[in-house]
């Protein structure tokens, strides 16, 4: 039984960590990494994967604007066909709504491969949202985080089944220890937008306006440099030019964070500010406080521990404020309370066992209803 | 006010003829021919189109496998993510759901391009429902064919505006004349399952039985050759060994016929049998008896005259006899009413002209509410 | 010690069928096949193979125009380069001419993975020749097929071991048998010039002519199917046409015969016509008399056994006539004596054998000298 | 008449920029500019042309690896096919011997359009040498820089005429005046060497300790930024990390210089140090004292202003100062005048003008004889 799963970014790989810790003992894994995951600059994600790789795919194009999102899809999308057509995988898995996600799902879909989504039936307002959307149009078996994508989903699919088993991200905070390292920081993570690939710079000065130009640089800050997207490329050069050029003690800017080491310092940081997911998910079961700002996370399920500005560093500013004097929150468990990892893997191994017997690649329409979710203590 | 048409094969072009016919004097219209749209071996449809063309892109891969249908989606979404890049259209149509389709609707929706999509809602029970609905989840503007596909896309999807209109295709088939030469046929048009595409020659051989082995060869028969999918050159050979080694007295193999001379012989024939989408759409608007075969059309709302039978050469026969006796059937305008094309056009000329003054790309909230559909008298 | 020979279209498994016999057990070979090689309808090449295929890439782009072959090999240049990655040979080989075999030399060159070229220093008067000519550019060890050629590469090639070992298709010619089925044809084998593919169609024609209104058609006439190139789908268009319009009768048309059997017909054919190579090279060692049309093997080095004579009907029938009087020639060796492939795999892998150690995959300095040719008894 | 220039480096640029000021108006001049002459990142080549961009091709692969050196060739090779295609140029010019070089030549050569090659013929030991090469052999009309090679080109060119007209980087460094402002300096510019790439750190580490542990800091250092090649991505976080931790007091780090902003400093340069191009012809036109160190430039014809060391700080260290005592050298002509652009830019036109009534698109026979270079003065 062989699954395969791609991941085409750093930032996916939290979302299928502990379900490839247990699916590379369930069946014949085969891990494959593309576009900004085999990119040093991102983050070294092989190091840092609990498994072996079978296939890297050099998909990104150098440029990082509209256009280059849509070709490299493309250009993505025909080497996974001949990959998925001559490593013939059972199962394959695609992961969340970047846009190289599609690129998995066509190649599997066109090829009659019963494709897996993980966390499909979520909202956040921007072109995420539509490749969500269209792969999970594409997928056979659905495995939607909470209970409100799960619904979403069996509004808008007409086909397949629903899996409703948490947020493997939220495995890896449930593991996390407090590290003393980094304690008690104030996080900064903002990625560029990107519908609004031309704002980013000006939205990065009203987040470091906010954060430099208030009393509170008396907490430590760790800023984490933004991910691989339409926009990072002028995002990035502003914060250079940022530090060289602007008073930045306090500030520690950090490239990348492996995954586990992220979640320690959140497990007790004072605040996140940014449009991470990470203050939409994992913080909701840490108690993290989160200032969550402008539109990249608009419409993403959250638990109270959110405060949303827009890009306006008063706004920035008194939100930070609101949140220090909060103070950590209580668990939430709408994104899964730490257990859905090997569910997940054991569902996907269960799907595959039920097609092969029959010797075709439609779905199996006697698989085991939905399971529930494990709910947190 | 530019919009740009990709054409990716010979049979896209009814869904879209009488709308390019009114766009081109309506905006600068760029029609992009690619696929099997510019291959002569599949009917030469830059000779059969109502306007010039922009662009050629071969993106056909040979070998027609499953495998290459990704591909060249995923070469086609590169190619398309430069030309949209370059001509920068104000809004870019993608046509159904053939496998390619969803190049234009990734290479349009990853730049923030307008997107609209025609003939989305319906269903037909195998991959290409999925990637109709994939391109549904892409798109900004729907204009759905029927009642029934604006409900579906009400219900599925999140966002833009819905326009019932009807189908173009019916705008040619309401043109059509009674044409001398090709009255009274028996038609035949078999296209390859690509979720079958193992037993395309299998289904051919039943269809081929049917017809060759029946009392009512009395009347002549237009045997079509199959499009380009999956399987097509399988069928393809199959049909020639027929024609060599069997008795085909009665049939004429016609490779490709233009779509209003397709149009003439539907308007008279006694039967059209195959799994043709024009037997369940076109025919509706004519009353034409259709003998329906398999699951290619499964699901396709359809009007009175189609009888459905399986893969059987029994079971097809019987189906012809009895339509034989029934005859022509009333129209039907579920499909629409032959006005469909210039209302597209003209609608979709307004949806540039309320994006443009607003300097951004997004849907036009003030678009104003969508007409209903013509009525046949 | 891995090897990685790369396989483009059938014409091209005779030049390496003898040499890929020998290297399956001297190392790991990995056989690529791609382009035509895997399209059924230029013969199917996996099949007549004496080896397993490690990797198989769809890189045939319908339409077969001058711009397709330009696209295709650029689309095959970039998977090859993927494939190279991961198989990490420890020398690749390309074969001769055809344009994808730059595909091959690029992908192997650009990632310093050392290069042998078979059958380079050839001349035959079009794109062939800059394609041959580049490849030997980008190549690190050559094993030309004459010593005419290997005096051309001591020209033009600035460094490199050249190794005039004979071409291994004629080693297939030396195994060949008389087949009683196939004894005393006029063989026809005539090919696209794909820098006058516009004249294909007119091309034929005369040859056509020249055939069917003639006297010698007492004899039997074996027509094979043209190769895939610019052109081609034009040439096989028209012979299908002059099968169904006119008096065909002594003549039998075959797509494809494995290439052991189209030996066996050389070895006792009266005449082959046509622009093949075979005509040069194999009925050089067979004594096959040869009229050979056009411009296609202009330039390339011939035994006494071939007339060339334009595309005109008159003159192809009067060649035809001189060739049935004058019978069978002597053999001659000058592309060999029917040792070659066996030499040439052992070479390869002493190549490989002597760069290893360095761990460097430059040109090793100290390989024993060229060895000589074998001469024909 | 249409000529098609592709630009696919910053580098390539002052090879052709006073060609490209000629042919503006001389015919309809169409620019591609593809791969690296697109990223910011490596100085805004779009900026910097004398002339308007009919095409922009991202085909820069992210990650620079020798793996995607060849497969965005491929990817480039496929666009320019389609580019090429539709625009169908009556000529097209490549340019020297990056990697992407290839691609322009293949997706013109393939379509039989005739081809102009800019500075073949040299020497410099390196993959470059053999996608030279491979250059020269699919284009019709040569244009060496060098008598030298010029004569290369008749030793290893079977077609097509040589023009020797020099090279038009040279018209730059002949119109150059000095800078107050740059008035001086040691430059330093140092590539990776791609076949060296996992050295590309320990290289420049000897060049940062050469110059930085050195009594000749006195003299300001000017530190350009490395271009885009395998290995640069690794020599550059080096560079990078020198100037964070290390001493670099004296040195200016500067990303991008304007082409004609680096002649002005090439004017008045004490030493040229690194493994530049523009060390060898540029500045033996100027005088400019060269240490070129390593491999790089190994092989390419030189005058007498370079002193060749290898990647050891003493060597190189005792280069510069053996440099700097000797003072500026006198002019050498061995790369031309400064008159090279237009005379290019006439012949090439003249191909046009010839190539065009024979209604094909070979050689055209009766090409004036090569003329004689401009002499300096």
């Amino acid at each position: 039984m062989r699954i395969c799963v791609v991941i085409t970014a750093r930032a996916s790989l939290a979302r299928v960590y502990t379900v490839l810790e247990a699916l590379r003992y369930l069946c014949d894994l085969r891990v494959i990494l593309a576009g900004g995951a085999l990119l040093h600059h991102y983050g070294d994600t092989e190091r840092d994967l609990p498994c072996p790789v079978a296939h890297r795919v050099f998909s990104s194009l150098a440029g990082n604007t509209l256009r280059t999102t849509a070709a490299e899809t493309g250009m993505l999308t025909s080497y996974l066909a001949h990959l998925f057509a001559e490593d013939a995988p059972d199962l394959v898995v695609t992961i969340a709504d970047r846009h190289e996600t599609l690129a998995t799902s066509i190649a599997a879909a066109y090829q009659h491969i019963p494709l897996a989504h993980i966390q499909g039936g979520e909202h956040t307002g921007s072109i995420d949202d539509k490749v969500r959307h269209a792969n999970s149009m594409l997928a056979d078996h659905h495995f939607p985080a909470t209970a409100q994508a799960a619904d979403t989903l069996r509004r808008i699919c007409v086909r397949g089944g629903i899996y409703m088993l948490g947020c493997p991200s939220i495995d890896l905070a449930s593991r996390s220890l407090t590290d003393d390292k980094w304690k008690d920081y104030l996080i900064v993570l903002q990625h560029p937008v990107t519908s609004e690939a031309a704002l980013a710079a000006v939205q990065i000065d009203e987040t470091f306006a906010a954060i430099t130009g208030a009393e509170f640089v008396d907490y430590p800050v760790l800023w984490l440099w933004p991910g691989q997207d339409a926009g990072s490329d002028a995002l990035a050069k502003r914060l250079r030019e940022h530090r060289e050029h602007d008073d930045t003690g306090g500030i520690e800017f950090v490239r990348h964070l492996p995954a586990h080491q992220f979640m320690s310092v959140l497990r007790s940081a004072r605040v996140l500010i940014g449009n991470s997911s990470a203050g939409i998910r994992e913080a909701a079961f840490l108690g993290c406080p989160t200032v969550n700002i402008g539109s990249r996370q608009t419409g993403r399920e959250r638990a109270g521990n959110v405060i949303d500005v827009p890009h306006h560093r008063h706004a920035i500013r008194a939100a930070i404020a609101r949140q220090l004097s909060h103070g950590r929150y209580d668990s939430s468990a709408i994104y899964g309370t730490g257990r859905s990892g090997e569910a997940i893997a054991r569902h996907l191994t269960a799907l595959c066992r039920h097609s092969a017997p029959q010797g075709n690649r439609g779905v199996p329409p006697e698989v085991a209803a939905p399971v529930q979710p494990h709910h947190a203590p």
